[in-house]
């Protein structure tokens, strides 16, 4: 037929938009999950200059069969600015990584880190509900972590980070969302933990550390780390050598693309 | 593997800007062909309001994996003033519908409907040097027919548009383009023509009538009509009919997509 299948006149269109854009790994995979779900839809990448974004995000949100975007580095703080209103994760946290066009044409916010996080061990049939769970780093993956996770009525979340600023914060914004949730803001302490949590850096790339000082991990503990580079982790390679289950970067980032599209196909806010 | 295998980070992208978007081919066809030839891109529908369109463009050509766009109505004139300079096509038409990013990075625009005709006779084996070739309607499309067969050297360029200024104008274009080439500029006369073609709207969509008084055709005749809807138009149907070779919309529709996908990989200008 001399033609694709999978675009056309009525193809709605999606982009993530970076600023470098080459390493993104949502127009495979969103796009996948979209046209999965029988969308007529691909997301492409939008290569927008740091220095540009405010200069063109407001004409690219006039673009009139563009139904949404995803923000990565370095755009995740400033894309706040483009919506109108803010789902119930993005308000808690205070940052977005997407933005949709709501049915009344105006834009509105919300944040897939955590409940993708969530989604992960949902899909892998592990409770958060009632667990005592430990969570490293709350920097912007992190803490919208922490809002997801204290979305589940965990029985205790104990969270840590190097700035004791984001430990206060988030420490008061998961009290507002589980009252009943015990909640510790010292350095990390695995006693009683059913499940760790690392949101931090650490582990990333080429770095052989792990993100807390331990030399064994108890088997019946769930281990979770946010890190996507490298899929094994220091610290889920120790967690997988002391038979404890571990549920990886990608599970979330699988659990994040599934919870956008739903948020994509029916935008709140 | 959950991942779409045409698109990802490094995936560089196209549009066709349209008010309205959902009627346009290129997106499926235009990608095709890039596909077909080994490139990693897309080209999008791209909904930009005609209200929008000045307001817009200027954010669109900064998108920096953004590499070509395509114009349809009403944009084909307006988009001429977001090239910095034109290939040889679009400077003799003045008009254009496509602008590439040159490799040096600024825009440059051409235009293909006329190329695409030449091309669709090209691939039927379909001479026009030193034809005799009558020429009905010198709109956009029309007149950029009248240039690109003029770079053919037909015998003879009868060329006839409602609009006087219009043939005025062409005839002058013609004329520099190919000083052997016999212009004419009378209403239609098929008397020693060996090349008829349309690139009026006559015809169009759920139009019966035929763009000149006729009733026969003589079967030597190769009959081309411009539109591509209804890919039977009432002249194609005639010709057909009294023996005629015909080519269709369709075929300079491909020999456009060729070429433009040809200037994008290269732009000139």
């Amino acid at each position: 037929m001399d033609q694709v299948e999978f675009l056309n006149g009525k193809t709605r269109v999606f982009g993530i938009v970076g600023d470098p854009i080459e390493q993104v790994r949502s127009p495979e995979m969103i796009t996948w999950e979209m046209q999965q779900r029988g969308m007529n839809a691909v997301l492409v990448p939008l290569h927008v200059r740091a220095a540009d974004f405010d200069d063109v995000m407001p004409s690219l949100i006039r673009l009139h069969n563009l139904d949404g975007l995803v923000f990565t580095i370095p755009f995740k703080a400033k894309a706040l600015a483009y919506a109108k209103s803010l789902g119930p994760q993005a308000t808690q946290v205070g940052a977005i990584n997407a933005l949709a066009r709501h049915p009344h044409g105006h834009w509105v916010g919300e944040i897939f880190d955590g409940l993708g996080c969530v989604e992960g061990f949902r899909r892998r049939g592990l409770a958060l509900r009632g667990q005592r769970v430990m969570l490293i780093g709350l920097g912007g993956a992190g803490a919208a972590i922490a809002v997801a996770v204290a979305g589940e009525a965990p029985a205790l979340l104990h969270m840590f980070d190097l700035n004791p600023e984001r430990c206060e914060r988030m420490a008061a914004v998961v009290r507002r969302i589980s009252p009943d949730t015990q909640i510790v803001t010292s350095p990390p302490d695995l006693q009683g933990i059913d499940v760790l949590m690392n949101a931090s850096p650490v582990g990333m790339l080429d770095d052989a550390r792990l993100p807390l000082a331990v030399t064994s991990l108890p088997p019946e503990m769930r281990v979770f780390d946010a890190i996507v580079k490298p899929e094994q982790t220091p610290l889920l390679a120790l967690a997988e050598a002391c038979g404890c289950t571990v549920v990886r970067g990608r599970e979330m980032m699988r659990g994040q693309i599934a919870k956008m599209v739903d948020y994509f196909k029916h935008p709140v806010g």
